[in-house]
Parts: C-alpha cells; sequence; structure tokens
C-alpha cells in the first residue's frame, strides 16, 4: 500500500486512541463513522431498513474478501472483508497525536467482519462443523495480522442481538488487530502471573480442577472443551469456555480442538438460544497479546457474556457489576435445554 | 438493632461479594433481587406499570426515612430511606463465604434511595436550590454512614432514563455503602498518585488548567467548578465536573460549593436535556475512600456517561471504549444548549 493510499485512508476515515490522563486506559475517537451531534437523538429509533448488506458484500460497496471459503456448490459459506466503517484504520506506524498533557496516537490498526453464509442462522442454530469453520477463520486472519508492524493484540468478537450492540441481523464476527494491549487483558494477565507466583499453579487449572469436580457450575463437556457458568459472574448466564490443554495462545488451536471448541460454543450458545428466547449476548476471545513477550502462566479462552440486564450508574462507576442470578443456578437451567 | 434483626434481614436478602480469581475484581450476587431462571425472559418486555412506588413511599411498603427536607408548606421536599431491594444488605461485620480457591463474603454495607419530589422533575429541569438541597443530603448520609463499622466506600449515583438502567421513572439517586474499595476506584486513586509522583502535580490541577486554557472542551464554568467533555471521551457527550479547591473528599464540601456544584450539575444535564432531547444518562461521584488511609493527590468529582450508544464486544473484552464523537466536538454543541 502506498503511502499516497494511506493518507487518503486516514483523512477519509480518521480514528484516534486516546489515554485516560489518570488510569491509563485507552478510548477510540472513530469520527470515521462519524454522525453530527444532533444525531445522536436519531439513534434511539430502531433501524428498520431490511437490506442486508452482508448477503452480498461487494454489490454494497464493502471491499473484497481477504478470506472465502466455499461450498461444494461453488457458493461461498464464509467470508471476511475490511469493515466499512473501521474502528482502527490502516496504515502504517501509529502517529504521535499527543495534546498538551495528553497522550494519544492514531487508531491504526485492521478491522475485519467474519460473515456466515445464512442471514438467519446464528451459531446456536448451526451445524457444529460450521462453528469449527468459523473458529478456522478466525485462526487464519488472527494468523495473518499477527505479524503485521504495530499490531500487538487481535480481538475477536461477535455481537448478537440489538441490546449486544450488533447493527446488523446477519451474523458476523468481528477481528480487530490493535497496537497497544487493552487493560482488561493487562490485568487478566497479571492476575494469572500472581497465581502462579502465589500457588505454583496454573489459574485456568485450579478453576477446571475445582468445577470439575464439583460439577453445579458445568454447563457443558467433551474431551477437549468445559463450558461452566464462573464463581464470579458478571451478568446473568455468563460462561466460559476453557481448554484443558496448556495453551496461552488461540493462534495455537488444533484441528482436532476447534472441532471440540465448535461443539461446545454452539451448545453453550444453544442453552441460552432456548432457554431465553435467543437473548442478546457478546462473545469474545481473551489471548495471549502478540507482543513477543512472554504469557505462559495465561490460557486463551471464550468469555460469553448475555445482555439479559442493563449495567447502571453502579457498575459503571464501581466496576461491581450486580447479578441477581447465581452461576450454580443458572448452570442447571442452561444444562437443561441441551438434551 | 439486634443480632436477631441482623439474621432474618440476611436470609431475606442474601446478598455476596464474589471476588475474580484472575483479575481480584469484585461482583455482587444479589439474590434478594432475584428472578428465576425463566424470568429473564421476561424481563426483556418492558414494565407498562404506572405506580409510583417513590410518591408514597411508606404505602408501598418500604421503610421508614432515614432522612426528610420539608418545604414550608410542610410536604416533604426531599426523602432517603432504604432500598428496598438493597444489593448490599444492613449486618454486622462480613462473614467468609469463600468455597474452595475462591474469595467471597457476605454483601454487608448499605443502599438508600434519595428521591426528590417530584415525579416528572429532573435535575435537568429542576431550580438550582433542589439540585443544591439534592447534594445536601447526599453529603448528609454519607457523612451518616462513612464511620459505620466495615463501610470502607460510598458509591452516590444517579439513573436517568429506561437504557441507563432506572426501573423507576421518578427521579431518585442512590447511596450504596460498601465494605471494599471497588477496583475503578483504586485505580482513579494510583493513577492520580502516579501522576503526582512524576510531575509533582495534582493530575486535576493539569486537566482544569489546560482545559481552561484551550477552552474547547468546556461547556460551563463557574466560580467553584468547571464542567467539560474529557479528552479521552469513553462515550458521545461524557462530561466531567470537577472543583477548583484541592479537596479528596466529596463529604467535605461547602455549602457555597453545594450550590456551585448544582448550579453546574443543572447545567451540565440541561444542555444534554434540550440539546439531546432528553436522553438516558448515568451519573456518579467518584472521591476518596472513607477506609482511613490518606487520597490526597485525588480530587472528588462527578462523572456524566450519556447512554446515547450500546458498549459491545470490543468493549466489554477489551475495556477500550469506541466513541464516534470527539468531545471538542461535543462540547461547543452541548454549550449551545445553554442559553
Amino acid at each position: 500500500m502506498s503511502p499516497k493510499t494511506n493518507t487518503t485512508e486516514e483523512s477519509k476515515n480518521p480514528s484516534e486512541l486516546r489515554q485516560d490522563i489518570i488510569t491509563g486506559d485507552w478510548v477510540v475517537i472513530a469520527t470515521g463513522r462519524a454522525k453530527r451531534p444532533d444525531e445522536f437523538v436519531a439513534s434511539r429509533i430502531i433501524n428498520n431498513s431490511h437490506e442486508d448488506p452482508l448477503e452480498d458484500p461487494e454489490a454494497s460497496g464493502q471491499e473484497p474478501d481477504v478470506l472465502i471459503y466455499r461450498q461444494a456448490d461453488g457458493d461461498w459459506s464464509l467470508r471476511v472483508f475490511p469493515n466499512k466503517f473501521p474502528a482502527f484504520v490502516r496504515g502504517k506506524t501509529p502517529k504521535n497525536l499527543n495534546e498538551g498533557p495528553y497522550v494519544a496516537q492514531t487508531g491504526t490498526g485492521y478491522h475485519e467482519l467474519v460473515v456466515t453464509r445464512s442471514a438467519y442462522q446464528s451459531i446456536a442454530e448451526m451445524e457444529v462443523w460450521r462453528v469449527a469453520e468459523l473458529l478456522d477463520a478466525y485462526q487464519e486472519r488472527y494468523l495473518g495480522l499477527m505479524n503485521k508492524k504495530s499490531v500487538n493484540y487481535i480481538q475477536v468478537f461477535h455481537n448478537h442481538g440489538k441490546e449486544a450492540g450488533a447493527s446488523l441481523a446477519h451474523p458476523h464476527s468481528q477481528l480487530m488487530a490493535i497496537p497497544v494491549v487493552p487493560s482488561e487483558v493487562v490485568r487478566d494477565l497479571e492476575g494469572a502471573k500472581q497465581y502462579h507466583q502465589a500457588h505454583k499453579l496454573n489459574v485456568f487449572d485450579t478453576i477446571l480442577e475445582y468445577e470439575g469436580s464439583s460439577g453445579k457450575r458445568v454447563v457443558f463437556e467433551n474431551e477437549h472443551f468445559v463450558v461452566f457458568c464462573p464463581f464470579a459472574s458478571r451478568s446473568a448466564f455468563e460462561m466460559w469456555i476453557v481448554g484443558k490443554r496448556d495453551n496461552p495462545y488461540f493462534e495455537r488451536i488444533t484441528d482436532e480442538e476447534k472441532y471440540a471448541c465448535g461443539e461446545a460454543l454452539h451448545m453453550a450458545l444453544k442453552s441460552l438460544f432456548n432457554g431465553l428466547q435467543d437473548p442478546a449476548y457478546n462473545f469474545f476471545i481473551h489471548t495471549a497479546p502478540c507482543d513477543g513477550q512472554e504469557y505462559s502462566h495465561y490460557r486463551w479462552h471464550i468469555e460469553i457474556v448475555p445482555r439479559t440486564t442493563i449495567w447502571a450508574g453502579f457498575e459503571l462507576s464501581t466496576g461491581i457489576e450486580v447479578s441477581t442470578l447465581a452461576p450454580e443456578v443458572a448452570a442447571p437451567f442452561l444444562r437443561s435445554y441441551l438434551t
């Protein structure tokens, strides 16, 4: 990509990473997706458009695919292409945008959409091989982006339902490859490291061993993965999918594990779909950064956060989430919807 | 309160503080407000009840007021009483509820509602003296709770609108007096301390000096307070209200400051109300803990978070919020609605 193209792209879709001067947290000001201030009034009105730009991405002006999987009949079964309204914009190294006492840089990175074939079939309703294919696409794009200059973390996530921030009904996941390691990930990594120092154990082994022997919070288990409601659930029906193999790096998932993880993810989302009549949810992968550091005490995993309640002032101000349902009550309820 | 009463209350309204084994974050499992698992389906249906339990709290079975302010005609103008469905339940010292490798304790504390007289008058529409009275009530209850055994932090917050988690239309604020110092507050305090160590300056002075000289993100200012959109805004139209006096402790606000802060809060919320047609928002006070430690480099302040967008998978997984509106665009828009 020529410098000239970069400049044009960046000025068309400016995106800025700004650091909170007190906490050190980052935020993105992505004015490429911008609205005028008064348009935030209208945003409360539900979009009733019946268009599906993901059914035929090229016709709706998306950039060409960076990855496409085809079925035997030649039709596509999965495709990945750059987000038309990226939060992180392709470019060379991030540019310093400091202002006065504040630290900021261009929001340089990659923002891609991973789209599965059917507009009406969510992961809860897919065959397991399709979910395994989805995980395979995550891995392939992860491997394609992790060595790019200035990419230090890749966030894979999926929004399902309006209350979870999905702006399109057609099932799609997203990858953002970004220059900073997010604070939530740093806290996870540091916590796992401290646990290892204190107990000479991987904290994920401790969790799997205790949950396995107690059984009361386990929703599903196969040869390679366990699905459970975590002891300190942040929201009702929260689930984690943790692998039994000691592996901090999602991108090192094997083919056999992809199928097993696909089954675990499908079963977890199916229990939500059946038990709560297709609620909104987010799921995301937490994995070790791709910044060249050592993260041996961590383990990549998936967190599923159903959006059954609204986080209000107490949650926003303290970071302490209030849930009205204990995970040991949620788990048997979810289990009962798997058979 | 007799131990017998405590026991009854705790068994009726059990509340549990659980700590995430990896990050150390706390969550509350408040099963006293519980629903059965299948009731989370119905929670997506809007509550169309026209009842207002805050209009006549005693008649609707609330506990007696702990504070009441009256008007000249004898009618009440503001009242404070215990929340009927508390997230933190009164009791003696928190009881250990550890399980296997996990840390937990009873959710012991206080949870009160602060209700202003009119069901239809939000803070944006109130006269300034009423907002000052509201701040006075926050302070009085703060002083009443801060020395209680096992109270280490008091969170004052206000939810406005359904999208911000307000379950009742009648304007009300909440106080939660809790045994732990929340992680979001700890990160604020540590950031302010580190900034002072690095720069020999209070970070709030740095912010006010820069924002005052630039002016582009300032929405309102009076003798004692500045309202501005922060450089690293986490959501569109976010505003902070910071005092000019070096004071970490909200409870030490003076009468003159209460009036000035009431005006600042009223003007900030009025700019939102007028500019965005009464959007949902949360506001909360961040102040130094009441745990007896030293917090001289901090400053209490108010943060206002309009709920104009939905935080989705990227925000939940990374802690990096994406905003599509720069604070220097939001501020002049909000200012224009003040005159």
